[in-house]
């Protein structure tokens, strides 16, 4: 079994007693207190160095959790308890300081670590910028060597940048994982894209490879959450497992200015709520990402770690409604 | 007759002359220099040390006033003119330092005063917190203790948490009203409720008092403007006249960051500017409040004050509509 | 032949090589440089100092150029590669520093310059404050004296106030043209008004010279690109050349902070893209202008400069679908 | 003995293990895990609703603690260890939400609680707003009726309103102290002073009660280090314990935007060092607290609450070279 | 007698009733309802569109006034009551919105008009950029012919570039009034100036024009106080007025980030306070300006705004000392 | 001879004609268009990635030579004119995305391909992080083997953090280089360290290997251009050749926000100038950098830039002084 490099969580919450919580950061437990086999682990890999443009995203897994208890435990617009549904923190993945290709070989070891131990519990992966999700795939490889994995993406950009030229930064993890054998070009989907944040050649790449680009104009015609539901089945009749990643620089520049490369003409955060529903919801996705987000580009309101938090607990919400 | 605390706006502007004014700062009158009874009297409460967290609502009476002269005294959408609707200005309450009941006291007397002297007037106050919508509504009750009132929220919260515990803040006016006997809950509708921001007892609380919620999807379901109308054709089939009150962090983040708790998922401001218009033009909506509104969290563009400021002249925009 | 005063642009790129460029900042050449008749002409105007509130707009063609580095030449919505449409960059039209009457003419002059020399181009001027667009129609005028001129303007403001009082400034462009018998009244249409920004005797001039007004309501009820489309059908059947004019404050404010004058219930950025495409697909549009777009005013991710960028590649894409 | 209202500090870090701490949040202790009688007592007053202007100074000790791990226990000035200085943490004073007297009572009494239960313990109060100090004065007064108290401030403004016209407010301890009889005027010595933010009637009464005014121009004059020393010898002279307040207003606007009520004139930050490190020498100061330090002012620098911190560990420094 | 263009000023105080004013906003008095002749009038010169680089400082005389009541009529460090010295405000100079001579013209007019009337009065004009030193200083030798004025200028900047070539911008005043010959260049020392931001040909005009030229480091290696001292003696045995002008730049950009242009190494706001009590104080100094403040590149805590009525308060207090 | 990675700075102005430049971007050149051998080479080490904690100083090359047009080439405060010293631009050493260690060759390789073919030329690198230090001092002991190099550095930290435990990261290039037996302990002076920003673990280190720390406080103390003057001196009889690293955090967080760990306490931007100065004027200093300065923590107005830029042009003043 896989050594992993977890530490603990960087918070420490009073319990509330005997009653029931009523905030996230009552709700969560460390996985290290956890008896029982969660339904949802956490986990945060704060890396962002290997980001090409400068970023701070290293910075979003303790954000993230500071903001816990901002978010009551229950999703009024479902009617729904969270409470019942269990997630556990492991941590934060320990990364080192200069050796970026070491810290990316504990993020994928700690997966591994993770996934062959709690077969049964959705992982969630906090980043760190987007070369991450290449780690956390080939984790998941590992472990599971004989399934076939699919990525539905959330995204701005490709991300099939060369890593021959850049090495494994947060421009590259889809080219990483298709040119490493680990997910097919076909097995890609990417919803949200939009504008001119994509040179020609990435696009020339993407379409050899068969990946399947949607663009947001393409999806708001269609229908957002339809084409979310035609994504997620026609990958699950394909794949074994679902990963999806949700680069949160899909968002539009004036609801999520927190993102090293924000652009005007993204998805709304509505949209991006409904679709967390909606992903939630469905049995096959095993694993989910929120990546590139940079809490120091946010005003002083943390509009974007607020976004961030809210869109996850849309996916737990999903989750719960599945049963 | 009650004694009122009212002390004279903190403007004091140039007549435009001769000709008809064309900026609203021109156009709203002193209350004591008005000869006729005004269609809608303005006053503010500027209170905000009662706010849970901390706020600065209760710089927003003069920053609402000081943004007059940037809007037109016509609506372009309607194609109305609304200079023959006539506001006047009662100036601020005069607020205590640190009494925070006292302040309370003085904002109830000073709208007995008012609704009992201008009984045919629209009232429309500027906060301060939420907490002051309770002393506006108790004042009211004083004036007509025979009529019954009911109240339309759009508001993200239920603000029903429980005053034994906090005293008379900003988080509790609605359950204040409803355990004081003010108000019934089946009275109370909110609409703008959305997320994780409520926590459970709330929730419990506001469906065993019959409080009607709505979420904004739910709203938007079925249409806002119809939601908004069934909502006051419901109550003013039930209660004698229909306070509403506007707590400006029912408006999403990214739209109106100038509020102490501010989230993501919330109205746009076109939304709220429609609801009001439909509001503005029922005419059993005798009582309106803007509140919760913080100008020290805007940016340098000041958004949420100018939002804020294009609200009320939507209402003032339905008043002359109705007729 | 008219005189110029158009300076080199302050850009000087590293040329790619032998690969075709995939970055904005690649694909526009210098007027100098280029060999062929380009299908597009840049020029800056670069004056705000006639503007009536304090404007930073004379900054916006140093930082337009500055972030084309960030965009793409491959527009992914229409699945649309830029490069074979030739844009030149003219550079900036020299301002003076205090003489606004020399300025303005030299703004004027330059585009005489530019539409007698290049008849075939498209010019696409970027301003500067609105004046400098009573500008540069009275330059296109001056070359084609014969031909007449309608103007679609989207825009929060009709921009009819009365030069005789504030002289050329950026309220006045409107006025000066219909006035000048440069332009019609009523071929002129603006298709963006909302809210409280225009005061009555303004609305009255407009509906004196029959300018068409096209609130961003009405718009939304029957289709913005229906809408765009009747307006540009209604001009090109009564004028020979479409002059279009996009101020930047047409957008929302919590969308586009960087204009001098922002408003909340604006137009949306899709609804810019859309439209600026259905515009760049007409032929009978041959000149367009940016102008109001303040730099300085926008928070640190630029988010208004990325916007304008992205609103001139739109208007670009759609000149490459027109064929 | 009195009963206390303090709950845990909002922290909990990860012990460094065998090795000595090196930052400041492995150093301090919790006091309900400290074995030994601690050499200083922390404990926050987090209430800024008694604020005559708005302000959030009850977030300072939250981010007080949170900015601990940017600082090394190493005074590298004075070459000096920290480590052997035992500082415990009792955690923040409980405040009710509303109820500003019940809060104020709450810091009196957990003062009262800590100085009578480790009598020969430096406390430092963190505030919270500069009413804070009358109610730790009194509850030390309560602990030790016997004893004169001195006050040493450092201070933009004398803080001698009148509490019966504003109630227990910010500006009005040191007349609550005086006009209770709990400290007298002549033994209150402020230094700081300048410019124009003293009105004449509060001059008056500081003259009246004879307290010793001391400007930073005087301070500057005759070196602001014997003018603090001269100062503690003279309180030391006349009173049993002296009480130091900084009031962190006294500081310059470009230095410490951070507080509600920032002036330009101020302290410099390396004189407040200087001060703090002298103040902490002398053996008969017992007491000292920070208050009117609002995060929420700062820019994403955090310079104040850096300063704060830094001030504080200036004055453990003094501790230790005391001995 | 020449005409006027005074407008009244953009404010109006409730009076304090019958006790004595103890804040600026009490005590400062409209001109028009001033009885007997004042000590010092004020008037604003808000023009800034002259200015070479962007500039808001045309919005300084409303925010100068808007701040007053945040400052006591009571200086602290000197122990002089403000109260007895008659400050009468003359409102603003009325400016054409594009017409910069035109504007210009009216701001000499209103200076003589004022001077003429008020021949015992100091005046104090609050731009506006710095191109209104000019039109003051003009409309000043315009009243009084046979009179030399001399210039004590606090300026980073010489302002002698070349009206030929700029127009009457920000850069040029000085230049104006020598080859104007209004002023002599061996009559105007500027004090304040440092680094790299004048151009070796407008150093070679000064040196040709025998400006004094007296840097900051020179300044403070002989004392400022003296420094200034001298200055005004010398300009005082040569001249029969002396005019002072502050611009706001002089200061250092920590300190002043509202000024168009603000640079590193600059003055100190003690210096500057210290030297304009130095300069209140001498009795051949009649006229005063303070220039190029622009509040908009402030920050929330408009630290350039209060320093600049700072400043103007330190004057008025050299002027009360001086008798 | 060594290969070099330099590419072609990211400016090219428009020459200024035939007149002599008046600013620094028409004064430097272009190395590849410099005839003769220039007296210093100006070259930037963008990276950032190697740095502990979040950093975007990777683009301060560019920022700094943006800037360039803000500043004249006159030293009024010397009054020395900077033309006849010849700077050349040598562009960016060329960083890979994501190898860190690979882009520390590159500038290891370009600073010993510049002080080989450059002997007698200034060297001048702007960082980029302080990891680039190490990088380029190896570069020049591997030109110039046999001789002894000094550091003399002006930072709040030691930067003596264990290089086996971080890597080559930002905190460790003192102990790389003494570790490597590059540079001997002895030979480092560092002044301007204070407060509580080095662990004990450091200085330990430090005084073991000799490393000569010096404080701000020992350092005003003595005078701190006499201590520059003794510190080069000592230097200078010990070693070969000096470089001098200018770590930005050395100044105060009030004056040099950006930077990446800014700090209350630190030197003030009128002694980082003199010292530069100072430090110019001394013949056996050859080598400096400029690093850890990063552009995007700083306020709109860019202070710390031009911090940068200013103390750059000191030491280049210096460098003229000292013939």
């Amino acid at each position: 079994m896989k050594k992993h490099y977890l530490q603990e969580p960087e918070w420490s919450w009073n319990l509330p007693g005997e009653q029931p919580p009523t905030y996230v950061h009552h709700w969560v437990q460390q996985l290290r207190n956890t008896n029982n086999t969660p339904d949802m682990i956490l986990y945060g890999a704060p890396i962002s160095r290997s980001s090409i443009s400068v970023s701070g995203a290293s910075l979003y897994p303790t954000e993230f959790r500071r903001l816990w208890k901002n978010f009551a435990t229950y999703n009024l617009d479902e009617d729904v308890d969270l409470i019942p549904y269990n997630v556990a923190d492991a941590g934060d993945v320990s990364m080192h300081t200069t050796d970026i290709l070491l810290s990316h070989q504990r993020i994928q070891e700690s997966t591994t670590y993770l996934v062959e131990n709690y077969p049964n519990t959705t992982t969630c992966m906090i980043g760190g910028d987007h070369s991450t999700t290449a780690c956390a795939v080939r984790g998941i490889k590992e472990a599971y060597p004989e399934e076939t994995i699919g990525i539905l993406q959330l995204d701005t950009h490709l991300d099939v940048r060369d890593p021959k030229e850049l090495g494994p930064a947060n421009g590259t993890p889809i080219r990483q994982l298709i040119d490493g054998d680990i997910v097919k070009g076909e097995h890609v989907i990417n919803i949200g894209l939009h504008g001119y944040f994509n040179a020609k050649p990435l696009i020339d790449y993407a379409k050899e490879h068969k990946i399947q680009m949607v663009t947001i104009k393409q999806a708001r015609k269609k229908g957002l959450i339809k084409t979310i539901q035609k994504a997620l089945n026609d990958l699950s009749s394909k794949v074994d497992r679902i990963y999806v990643t949700v680069d949160m620089d899909v968002l539009d520049i004036s609801l999520a200015p927190g993102v090293p490369a924000s652009t005007p003409g993204g998805m709304t955060t509505i949209e991006l709520f409904d679709s967390l529903l909606e992903i939630g919801r469905h049995p096959v996705v095993n694993h989910i990402d929120f990546v590139c987000l940079d809490p120091s580009k946010d005003s002083a309101v943390a509009e974007t770690v607020k976004t961030g938090v809210y869109a996850w607990l849309q996916f737990v919400t999903g989750r719960i409604l599945q049963d």
